[in-house]
């Protein structure tokens, strides 16, 4: 075992340090937030920053940071208070990787990346025709994290758009069915493998399989 | 297409409806949370809401909901202001799931679930031996989400333990040659492999493999 403690961390390069820290927590989701801002202009942003917050009402947490190119996304979000969030599979995740390039306000993602902008009656917002697992949300709050000038933006869901035979009889949602993939730190893509369900923690018995 | 919308959630049934929301954002990282009460007593619990929040000072966020099985953990962090995250592999993940259950107080899942305490320097709190990437934390805020109930508890990382060889040169760490797996919902495991790592990504030229 080795071990870094916070004297390596001041020596490391600045690129070094994002990457390294990006990867410690383990692999993260990864989707395509879509936006559109007042004068009918869209956006697309890959993030690997989301977070469920709760099922009750359904809520999305997602942490974004100030001066990058994310701010586009940002700022649609807060103007319009609808965007929409969108799985990414294999067969797409190089144009899904492309987004994050620093793009001119004026020009679309979908357009320059090779996405389909996808409209449905429930959000102004467009998705990605693309994505087999996607959904809209309605902006509600946008927590500072004075820590480090992040902030947490947090959206309701308030419709999902799902292809057909993916969700199980108990409300589990087949993600490797659909292909969605993983990631880790900052541009490292996988596509998973199931091992197992297992039933409900008890203490005195040891989980069980489940399909 | 199948649409869902907030209609459909409201007849959603409870646990239905848990399991439902929890796949919807993706594939999330699982860890085990190491804690100890000022009494010595110590504690170890799986999450799956944990989330990076900045490399600089390096900072992990984590979703906790109150009345749950979680509080030991919750207890333990703001008491002793330490905890350890430390991530799950295929040979242990059933162990790591059995934490879940919901033991007394005043036993160790350590004990119950057949995983090895272990300290280092760094931090009071107990590291997972079985972990192959593993770090302390100092506990920095708890921010409440006066939305759902829930809050965001915030660590600064202060230590890293990690076996050998897994850390590349740019500062990548390889999780799958770590074995860390992923997760899905509330109980779905699954084991990752690698699409590809892509360039950073720039306007007018596609993203490219990189090693």
């Amino acid at each position: 075992m080795k071990i870094i403690d916070a004297t390596d961390f001041e020596k490391m390069e600045r690129r070094f340090r994002a990457t390294f820290f990006n990867s410690l927590n383990g692999f993260k989701s990864v989707n395509l937030i879509g936006t559109i801002n007042p004068f009918g202009q869209t956006n697309l942003a890959i993030f690997n920053s989301l977070f469920h917050l709760g099922a009750n009402p359904p809520l999305i947490g997602l942490v974004v940071r100030p001066h990058t190119v994310e701010r586009h996304t940002l700022e649609n979000i807060i103007a319009v208070k609808e965007f929409t969030i969108n799985q990414i599979s294999e067969d797409f995740y190089r144009n899904a990787h492309q987004t994050a390039a620093n793009y001119p306000k004026d020009v679309s993602e979908f357009d320059e990346c090779g996405l389909t902008a996808e409209y449905h009656e429930s959000c102004q917002a467009p998705f990605v025709g693309e994505s087999r697992v996607k959904f809209a949300l309605d902006f509600i709050e946008q927590k500072p994290i004075e820590l480090n000038n992040t902030s947490i933006i947090i959206g309701q869901i308030k419709a999902v758009l799902i292809a057909d035979n993916l969700i199980s009889e108990d409300g589990f949602v087949n993600l490797e069915k659909a292909g969605t993939i993983t990631c880790s730190g900052l541009d490292a893509y996988y596509a998973v493998k199931k091992i197992a369900r297992l039933s409900y923690a008890k203490p005195e018995t040891l989980p069980q399989f489940i399909r």
